[in-house]
């Protein structure tokens, strides 16, 4: 037996915890209470430092480790190309912060060596680095216009974005607005673990997007674990998904619709219809974006100078989160929102709302107040979620032929992408 | 058989459909489509005129109908009081517009008459009649005022309050906070649908709100349809519990906590520890509240003058909705949120931070950025509701001896009544 301290970077060890024994290369881990090894089957496994109760070495400094995975093409497959744009499934340990760092694509690539017998990953790219917190929509465009070169190679059968998990619903929606009706499909995919990490959550969900990018399902999707186990991921339309969990590994919920397609290792069982991929058409990215829009959440009692304040700084367009079917505090309250609403739409500001319990959808007949807000010149989105709204809204603004010809308010009700749901009664 | 345009109020009919034949006496119906049934069983119910097949007359103009179902107290029975104030609960169709309007106390007890065997509605207050969306700080201080009286009479049980649901959750977490450790239980309760509907929900909330009322309970709770079954109510934690649907009859969730109790016409299942009843103590009721606070949901790439906006009215305290664990756009951002959250907070503006994806903690120390955010003085409120955040913060900030020894931000993080749950792992 060796002190666990001396186990070295390179070297094959066996270390027996009570519940079983590992053998694999130890690698470098960012967690100085984490040994990190690297098994046969490919995989990486972080054990913790106090659970091992015997550590041997059984063969010294390997060269595995510093060598590089050899990504084969393998030509009976067919090829995908990978966007990688940081956040935590490109990201582990940095040991002198604590914090999590971003880290290079061939290691994402290796935490599911799976994806080898699935497809090549023969082109990667990375238009950005950044934690999604900090994206916005310069980057969506950039990421849109990525999307269109690779899915226009006619090499590519799909695209797998990487991506943190803080905005991913909203670059989703995005990048459905901006890249049209699709020729391949595009999974976006996230974790909510680094990859050091032995709990990580990326090897499933890379899986399973490369599974969706080869498939005949030309939408964008979002794909990531259907519950807690490590075994289903779901394909979620990317207009009905949402982040609802700060830290599960099923944060992201479809709202007001239905998955695409239930995917595992061994299955791909699709569930609804889907735009079907077509090879041979190329896609032109409509990247036309209005970024002076803003999303505001009403709350009880509230003073409407917030529209005014708006308007001021020459914002186009707003989406109130309303309460309930489709409420804002009216002549009852102590703040009357009507006549502010009346005024930013006369100023020429789009003013839309959408639902603040999220699931849902509004309905302004069922109140005369509803029908008092909808005569301000608001219009009623439905059951379009607040974060796929705001999206829609900076693109339909973005347009200034559909401005001109005041199309804008049938553009917002137009279902473009699955953003409204007629199919479920809510 | 008869035309059914013949039924008149106050007639005791036999009416057949295809599944079921029906005996009752005819109520005055809100509907022109819908006849409408005061049962044996005392409950109404609404009967699609097109679904009737055969109407028969089996007593002529009975006074049953103009009759007021007396009040009979029970002296075996507890006595609890009932506070409405507006919203679905205590509406029915208008059929001018269309829309629903407030109604009176009565109806409300006559759609639930099993409540006759459990308590006697020995007092009903109507402190104000408003649909819950124009309903604000000052409505909540009337409200506790109220309660504050019910709860320290002595021949009351426990107080029932109907409200409309848009803002319902909002009310549920302020009244924690200003009526402080109770002596009693009070039970907050609603209706998705209008009580002269067949499919209303006000019957089972009420029952069950008035089980609850005369419970061990001494907690504010918010008692409403556990799913789409007419079967089970929650007993749901005033602060731990948000409006998630339009328009389902359960649309109340629980966030990150569990339920007090669980509630049928046969059942009450005590679910987790509560505050006991404590019939001998007063209570008082502490309303004070600061209205200039605001909640901002942040948008990806969002500007952030609103701050600049909001400490120029001045605004004593923001909540932000923040990404995923606890983020904003920080310095990688086409706007860095992070010098203007430290401007403002030097300004004396109390700024916390809540989850964004609603569900799960938020937790300052997995990333650098999180950490950075946490060093401008804003506040992480871990898996505090925003909008419980936000009435909190009210009633923090509203009690000025707080504000002068610099004591907000230890309350805002001190665990009065459940808003934060330190119990489960997120």
């Amino acid at each position: 037996m060796v002190e666990i301290k001396e186990l070295t970077v390179g070297e094959k060890v066996s270390l027996r915890t009570s519940s079983k024994t590992w053998e694999g290369i130890v690698l470098e881990s960012y967690d100085p209470e984490i040994v990190l090894l690297k098994l046969s089957s490919g995989y990486n496994i972080g054990i913790r430092e106090r659970e091992i109760l015997e550590a041997k070495v059984l063969e010294k400094q390997t060269s595995t480790e510093k060598k590089k995975i050899e990504q084969v093409i393998n030509k009976k497959l067919p090829n995908i190309a990978m966007i990688i744009t940081g956040g935590t499934i490109s990201s582990r340990l940095d040991p002198k912060s604590g914090a999590v760092i971003s880290t290079d694509a061939e290691e994402i690539i290796n935490m599911a060596p799976e994806i080898k017998a699935i497809a090549n990953i023969s082109k990667i790219e990375k238009p950005f680095m950044k934690f999604s917190e900090n994206m916005g929509p310069k980057d969506w465009k950039k990421l849109a216009e990525t999307c269109e070169t690779l899915l226009d190679d006619e090499t590519i059968s799909g695209v797998i974005i990487t991506h943190g998990t803080d905005t991913l619903h909203f670059t989703a929606s995005a990048l459905s607005f901006m890249l049209g009706k699709l020729n391949k499909p595009v999974a976006l995919t996230y974790s909510q673990r680094s990859i050091d990490r032995g709990s990580t959550d990326a090897s499933l969900n890379l899986i399973c997007a490369a599974k969706y990018a080869v498939s005949d399902i030309a939408e964008v999707a979002l794909v990531g674990h259907k519950d807690l186990n490590d075994e289903y991921c779901l394909a979620m339309p990317a207009t009905k998904v949402r982040k609802m969990h700060t830290s599960r590994r099923d944060a992201f919920q479809i709202i007001n619709s239905e998955p695409l397609a239930e995917i595992s290792k061994t299955e791909f069982k699709i569930l609804r219809e889907f735009n079907a991929r077509d090879n041979s058409r190329k896609i032109k990215a409509d990247i036309k974006f209005e970024s002076k829009i803003a999303l505001v959440k009403i709350t009880p009692g509230q003073d409407p100078k917030i529209l005014d304040f708006l308007a001021s700084e020459g914002y186009k367009g707003i989406i109130l989160e309303l309460f309930g079917l489709g409420q804002a505090p009216a002549q009852d309250s102590e703040n009357n929102w009507l006549p502010t609403i009346k005024k930013t739409v006369e100023k020429g500001i789009l003013v839309c709302g959408a639902p603040q319990t999220i699931s849902g959808r509004l309905n302004p007949n069922v109140y005369s107040t509803g029908r008092d807000l909808q005569k301000t010149g608001l219009i009623f989105l439905e059951d379009m979620l607040p974060e796929t709204a705001f999206t829609k809204m900076g693109w339909v603004l973005g347009h200034s032929s559909w401005v001109k010809e005041k199309k804008v308010q049938e553009k917002m009700l137009e279902n473009f992408f699955g953003e409204f749901n007629k199919k479920i009664s809510l």
